[in-house]
């Protein structure tokens, strides 16, 4: 039988990291490729004594739940995202299957055939996924170490009449850049001139590396009307639960409620009750912290044997945060095709290409230091070192 | 601010039921509005042990899971499957958000604006929430109590050329109606005919009150081709876990599996985990046989009193299963207007209306008898007897 696919089927590209995730998996091979935490670091017993608590109080834990989520969890979620200064009620929010869903749901609302959206370049792969998806484009905004470029965004928001602009401003993927309080509030400004939502995407902003900055959310410099923000559980708790949320502008929240009726009619509620039992009686400051330190220290390691490195061309930023390592190499090493040279050699990364919008570069990758312990991250890093001197040795310099 | 929506949000028609629920949950009335379980029934004990087990196996359990599922739980549903005489692989499953989820990513991969589904009428009114987000619209095919007409289903496979048939053949939702195997061979036979794909909607099948009857899925009837097969636990274990699945040919269950990626990553693999230790470590069969035999208590309850009352023109069949009665009332009584009557009374039952496409009618509703105890059922239908009573005083008979 011939099966007649919806045109936005067509629009569909699967996931390149997920394709090597699952080659990976198979064989013995030290991977910087994939986003995960470390599960050494996930507060299992916190998390089952959350789900016995929830068990406790009785049967009626088990049933349907309110679409837009469980309501004490989003009143804690409003209350701690007063300490980043964003000040919503828990209406405002929306629980979601982990941020990649507020993502989908968001760009569900807005995205007919043919709309753009505008994002970095480098972005998030899963996001210009969700776009196409609904037969709309990524459009690349130039930007620095300090996030988008003003002119080249205005100029962006003239010529393509975009629905939103989608950033990730804090610890992003893949770039693992920091935008500047400049930058964020020149962008905010440009996005309520030419009346264009901002998705601030915000799934690494706990895991900072240095305690005494603070990394503004975009939607704490608003008056509540421009900015939707979005974060998640995965990275501070644990990404089984799958548990995100989305807040923002009222109108909007409501007509995602209303397209997530439809979609799944709630996400897991004995995971959202687990999850307000933990934020209740688990100090997830202190997880944080810790996890803070764990994380920065691998990334140290990573930064040193990258700086031993004697490889022309060679250009990354130290993270000041969140889980990536984003790296240019020499512009003629394509990490596309040595790919596969590095998993035969027992190393993966994920090719840069796939996180551009328009015409891709071939001569970066991302580095992922949190799932792997410091022995694995030298052990790893060499062999890398290794493959990459080879391919120097072919180029023409 | 000015939200600029997507063409879809035009189309997109909130649940009356859910804005019905909300009422009702603020008051002190009997509902047989939902479509609930009843919590007292939920195995608590042993989904409690099975997320015991689920830690028990350490931190890894916690880590991000595939988008198609936890395996072993698709394992188990596969292996469960073939005593319904449907044989596919655990490759051919992909777990859902509940059962709603796969109606949504099969819609989303099929629907084009202006694309049709040709569906019964009345039917599952969420099921045509999800086609008209995706700017599609439901037929109603002629059907009898045995099912779709076959004449009626020819006639506007042709006039539509429809992207799929969605029915709910076993105790369907709202008509609690079971097709007939005749009828279900038919419309197979005619879907093989005209190239066009059936979504076999399959929630309640399990909630089946004669233990002797055997109603053969649509898709135990087909050579795997052409029908796509959807349930979920939350009838029979637990709702709050929202785990449902799809299964059905590969290149769909693909086309699927890459659409879940961009939607939600996956669902909640703990959950997953869980429920694949509760059918490994519970007896599910002895928990589902008591359900059908308290469930088919309350129904004959229900039918009792609905056989005392001595209303003009009251249509109704006995269910043989499933959740719900669907009782036709004198074509001048209108229940959509008689609604907020009957909650005033203190008894609720969904209006009829919604649940048709093309022309409604209003002489119809709903009634549930899963959620109330035989004497809830007593004390709301004698409300609701009460109320019809009163109605029908003033109409021209």
């Amino acid at each position: 039988m011939n099966y007649n696919f919806a045109q936005r089927c067509g629009n569909f590209e699967p996931s390149a990291v997920r394709d090597i995730l699952k080659v990976i998996s198979q064989g013995n091979v030290i991977s910087f490729a994939g986003g995960l935490p470390d599960d050494n670091l996930f507060p299992l017993d916190a998390v089952q004594n959350a789900y016995e608590r929830v068990f406790a109080s009785g049967k009626h834990t088990l049933q349907y739940g309110l679409t837009q989520g469980y309501g004490p969890l989003r009143e804690k979620i409003a209350e701690r995202m007063t300490r980043k200064n964003v000040h919503m009620s828990a209406d405002q929010i929306l629980l979601t299957t982990g941020s990649q869903q507020a993502i989908d749901l968001f760009s569900r609302i807005m995205l007919d055939p043919g709309d753009t959206v505008l994002v970095e370049n480098p972005t998030y792969l899963a996001a210009l996924q969700v776009f196409q998806s609904y037969q709309s484009q990524g459009i690349g905004v130039d930007s620095d170490v300090d996030g988008m470029l003003p002119d080249d965004l205005e100029e962006k928001l003239k010529t393509y009449k975009p629905k939103f602009i989608y950033v990730v401003p804090t610890f992003s993927n893949p770039a693992g850049k920091v935008w500047s309080l400049e930058r964020r509030k020149e962008v905010l400004r440009l996005a309520k001139q030419y009346n264009v939502i901002i998705l601030e995407d915000d799934p690494y902003g706990e895991i900072q590396f240095n305690e005494n900055e603070t990394y503004a959310p975009i939607a704490s410099l608003d008056n509540g009307e421009t900015v939707l923000y979005t974060s998640t559980f995965s990275k501070t708790v644990v990404p089984a639960l799958r548990t995100g949320w989305v807040m923002g502008p009222k109108a909007i929240i409501q007509m995602m409620n209303q397209t997530k009726e439809a979609a799944d009619l709630h996400s897991s509620s004995l995971d959202q009750q687990a999850l307000y039992q933990l934020m209740t009686h688990f100090d997830l400051d202190a997880h944080i912290e810790n996890l803070r330190t764990v994380y920065k220290e691998r990334m140290n390691v990573m930064l040193e044997l990258l700086e031993k490195t004697n490889l022309p061309g060679l250009k990354y930023v130290a993270p000041r945060g969140g889980m990536f390592f984003w790296v240019e190499l020499h512009e003629q090493i394509n990490t596309t095709a040595l790919f596969s040279k590095a998993v035969e050699n027992g190393v993966a990364y994920v090719p840069g290409a796939p996180f551009y919008v328009g015409e891709p570069k071939y001569n970066a990758f991302r580095l992922n230091y949190t799932y792997s312990v410091p022995e694995k991250i030298n052990e790893g890093m060499s062999k890398l070192v290794h493959v990459l001197e080879e391919a120097y040795k072919s180029i023409n310099q």
